[in-house]
């Protein structure tokens, strides 16, 4: 009996947030990989923010998903055909295999895990792409110094919190930014951040200013709008805010909204800087063995939450844009 | 009898585009210079867009000039006694010696001009801090490369007409942005751009779609608003957008208007820079020889537009907003 597919594809450009409708869930039979293909078992979908723009029609880094095309997604399997002489049945792999429960693959963009330093999941949170842009976002591109103030946005998500113990590994004054006093607790006691700022009570620009006395140095930034505004009236002289992501404008119905408060980079002589991970991925393996040696060493700490179920995708998927979920979310479509 | 100086004092914060009631126009004795104190009698004073920034109350690079101050400009004129030992009777200097005939200084903040080079007016203009601020701004923050795509607006005024010829100097493409068919000549026939887009009767976007064609690599804004988004859309990877101005929000009644696009600069691996010349002192008198070599050799013009008369000062200031001028906007109160 063949093995059949489910996937999740593209029905329809969203406006606003995207609704159960704008994808279709599709039952196909697993095609049998041809020379040179591979036959990926998914285990763990990777959740991300940027998928939500890989639905508009718009250019951008990559190529939006085509009306027809299974959603784009990172994800997470185990082989378990191989024709490729790459790969191996029972190897795992990672890559963006998409919202589906089989892929095949002719291995390029693949990248092979090796378990063990870490369960499974970690590999799409701090050990993945996740890590990786936390990584090279803040290092590279927002370079901060010892004692030096960082602040991070969405510091209870994948990326931010991910940030936020890394520039306290440097040695940083780091104030996260949440939407709950759970989230806040969470990043100070847990994570070690120095202090957070709940966003839905507080002021956001008096608590930097209380918070963050000599300025903001090094902003990462995963949400964009008001947060961002407020973040660039405290700007100490020759600030770099790294831009990694606008989560709050991603599905704005409206144009975006762009930061008012610009001028002061002009003022402080600061800087913004756009990033993508992908620009960094020779230098993976060398920052993956770093990662790994700080969670071993108990100093960086990774979060999934899993949801288990392919069916559930589109629920899920909102979590992110509703600030639900503490850490990395995964969607969890096969045992590991 | 006694020498008699007139003045404009900041009477209001303006509202807008100020108006002439937002200063009193004043006649006062001179006073005599003091210990260590040098009178300066005022030629030429520059006038600047960022002039309006002072204006208002908020946190910027120099505090707000007060109510009851003279209104703050740099300007340039002929020392007439000196009781500084730095500086004798008969010496040009310019500084911010502010909107008025003559000006009482300990000198600190002047710099001697030896005239010879160029008419006197030009050391307001390009080899003065406007020159200065388009230099450092395009070499040090902008680093174009011979070959690459440069767009400047503002540009037939006065820092993006000098930012552009450098450009050019620097062999780059060069595509101008400014406000009439005569300004567009101007950069074009007179100072050597490649091309010029006339924003008040193109679609900015797609000229600059049409005249760039590998994406904008260095953009040098003195304009910000409905320009900057323009730009932002058509970016090449790894552009750097230096934040030099951005006169079309200088006298908005509501917010700035931030840069929608501005997650161009993630997509783009973009960056977007703040300068200011005062930064770069130290370098000002190198930068001075090389851009009267540039002069002297016919490779770069510097226009000024001269008004005369003190009184006219409210009204020539607005000049700069309504893009009635062309070159360095300057306000002649005495001959020299």
């Amino acid at each position: 009996m063949a093995l059949m597919n489910h996937s999740f594809e593209l029905a329809a450009r969203p406006v606003g947030l995207p609704k159960r409708t704008d994808w279709n869930f599709k039952e196909t039979p697993v095609r049998e990989p041809g020379a040179d293909e591979l036959l990926v078992k998914i285990i763990y979908i990777s959740l991300d923010p940027a998928m939500r723009g890989w639905m508009n029609e718009s250019r951008s880094y990559v190529p939006p998903v085509g009306i027809g095309e299974v959603m784009r997604a990172l994800a997470l399997g185990r082989v378990i055909e191989s024709r490729n002489p790459k790969f191996a049945a029972g190897e795992f792999v990672y890559g963006a295999l998409g919202v589906q429960e089989y892929a095949v693959s002719n291995g390029s963009g693949l990248t092979k895990v090796v378990p063990g330093a870490a369960p499974l999941s970690v590999y799409l949170g701090a050990l993945g792409m996740t890590g990786m842009t936390a990584y090279f976002g803040l290092l590279e591109v927002g370079r901060p110094q010892p004692g030096e103030t960082v602040v991070v946005s969405g510091a209870a998500g994948a990326v931010g919190s991910v940030a936020g113990q890394i520039a306290k590994i440097k040695e940083c004054h780091v104030v996260g930014i949440a939407g709950s006093a759970e989230k806040c607790d969470y990043v100070v006691k847990e994570l070690g951040f120095d202090a957070a700022i709940n966003y839905k009570t507080e002021d956001v620009r008096k608590s930097l200013q209380n918070l963050c006395p000599k300025g903001i140095i090094v902003y990462f930034d995963n949400v964009g709008g008001d947060i961002l505004d407020a973040v660039l009236t405290q700007l100490a002289r020759g600030a770099r805010i790294v831009i990694c992501g606008a989560i709050s404008q991603y599905n704005n119905t409206t144009r975006m909204k762009g930061p008012s408060n610009y001028m002061s980079l002009l003022v402080n002589r600061a800087s913004m800087t756009g990033m993508l991970v992908f620009d960094y991925a020779a230098r993976f393996p060398e920052a993956a063995r770093e990662m790994a040696k700080w969670m071993a060493e108990g100093k960086l700490k990774s979060r999934e939450q899993i949801v288990e179920g392919l069916q559930t995708f589109p629920d899920t998927f909102l979590k992110l844009f509703a600030g639900e979920n503490t850490g990395k979310l995964i969607l969890k479509v096969a045992e590991p």
